[in-house]
């Protein structure tokens, strides 16, 4: 059981339509579509994956970290720091 | 043809493996992995897409861009704003 | 007392040079410095503030979030909805 | 001159507002604000930042690469590649 567990299906679903978009892209590559449109589609894919990330960050505090908190001692700690270098890479990435 | 036309095959290997990394999230959700695990391999996609919609912009002001500012006039001009707002899109997403 | 209140001194001290990096950006355009030489000095400055921001999170997950879930209820549930809220707006910026 | 010399003033005014932003972060944080209101004012600076940063690619994209691509030839190559990396370096940041 992981802290995404409640939301694996929409997790799944939305997977599957961002698997969809970055074939869609290719594609577009494939048919010689005007490079700007191609840009487009890109967005949309990056923008789907990055909810993906915010989703499963939010299950994660939501339900992993909570619990470690509420224990308390040193394994709090250990999440609170493994999630704040997860928070550290989303954004700069 | 496109601007993107001499970099069309290293641009679908990569579309390629972007979408074998989504398929793989997908997978690792569906196995329960640990959330951060499955964290690092959303930005591993994410870069991968971003790698893309840098090359295709690239390509684009290589060849199309450069082609209308040489020619000049009205279509130069909307060229470059197009460009502009695509980069504007890309930097806020 | 804030989340922050250990890394007081040392934010304050990031953000003085952070706006030290904003005014050498003014004197920049003021003097007619290449674009391209100011494009990185304002890539500069924007890592610095977003340095900041990871640190002001991760003291507010340390404290202010773990503190909270600790005491468990409705205003732990409340303290991570906030969070995650802040975390979405910092990736999406 | 330089390709932002039309946009000067409105350029400076803003570096002004988000210098005047980033001293506003410091008086926050020296009065104990609450964390995620700290967050709040970072994103609005880091946003105004990057306005900037696209104001003056775009200035520089319609002036000085659009006046390499019109001459052509090497000068032209390299002022693109130029621009090039400095698109990725802000869409990476």
């Amino acid at each position: 059981m992981r802290g995404y567990d409640d939301d694996k299906q929409e997790l799944l679903a939305r997977l599957r339509r961002a698997e969809g978009q970055v074939r869609g892209i290719a594609r577009m590559i494939d048919e010689d579509v005007y490079c700007i449109d191609v840009l487009t589609q890109v967005s949309a894919a990056t923008k789907a994956l990055e909810s993906v990330a915010l989703a499963l960050l939010e299950d994660h505090l939501m339900h992993c970290v909570a619990a470690a908190t509420a224990e308390g001692g040193q394994v709090a700690q250990d999440k609170l720091r493994e999630a704040n270098a997860a928070i550290a890479r989303l954004v700069r990435s």
